[in-house]
């Protein structure tokens, strides 16, 4: 399936200059979004735990981890999550980012599978895998719906695995 | 299945006095998390289109879509959609809030169902409800995993046809 079709670009959001890739379209279409979600699945096997960031990695992560039967663990921005929390922070271009998870959710020696929207950097999933490797968990793959190439964030994870549906 | 086990409370989250109704166990057990999007599936088979809020509509809405091959429609805070969106402001105890559909998304005369985590007092899934049909679609039903029964969410709803899976 030609799974570049149903991303639509546009034009100068979230701010001036950037080409945004919209998943909506893909979402829109329930084939298509099934057809996603099991290629997902298919990768997603060998997992414990899947990981899904805030927000758009919770569109990708339940759906596989519901299939799997398998723990699904949010990462979210701060504030966000009630309780004990483990935080990381990290640089972007400008300034820093935090993110965390609770505290206990993640445990030592399962296998976890990150499941996001799109890889663009690999910034915000680099920060990813260090959150979840510091609760003792083994990172296996990292499973985007999309890769923006020319960023290179597959080179940022290296030597993580990393497995996109779609290449722009 | 005995859902409310899967609830946690957390004392004074997001601020003091407020017993925050943790769904994170619930997500974390596999078998439960496929349950609850079982039962979310044989309540939305009439949709033509499945509506979910930004955040945790998101961990909801995209499995059911994804199992009956319907569309999923995000509805998210505002300046998060790209392109042309539709906006509903509504009032809170303490000022407004909005959110916002991208346009041609909902069609005229398409049923809706809209699926979230919580129904607390129900303004803000009466404002969804509103941008829904403000597009000429019918909202169907309200699918939510927890209802909060003190909080009378349901009858700030009525007529419309409420269904959740724990009830608190």
């Amino acid at each position: 399936m030609e799974l570049n079709k149903y991303i639509r670009d546009v034009q100068d959001f979230p701010k001036k200059g950037i080409l945004f890739k919209d998943i909506s379209p893909l979402l829109a279409n329930g084939k298509v979004l099934r057809f996603v979600i099991d290629k997902m699945v298919e990768l997603s096997k060998e997992a414990d735990i899947i990981i899904g960031p805030d927000a758009r990695g919770f569109l990708f992560g339940t759906p596989v981890a519901a299939m799997l039967q398998k723990p699904f663990i949010m990462v979210r921005k701060p504030n966000k999550l009630p309780g004990e929390v483990i935080s990381m922070e990290y640089n972007l271009e400008y300034g820093t980012n935090k993110l965390e998870v609770q505290k206990g959710m993640i445990k030592e020696g399962q296998k976890a599978i990150i499941i996001d929207d799109v890889l663009a950097t690999g910034g915000t999933t680099k920060a990813i895998i260090k959150l979840v490797e510091s609760q003792g968990a083994k990172v296996e793959k990292v499973v985007l719906l999309m890769e923006l190439e020319n960023l290179k964030g597959r080179d940022m994870l290296s030597p993580y695995k990393v497995e996109s549906l779609i290449k722009i």
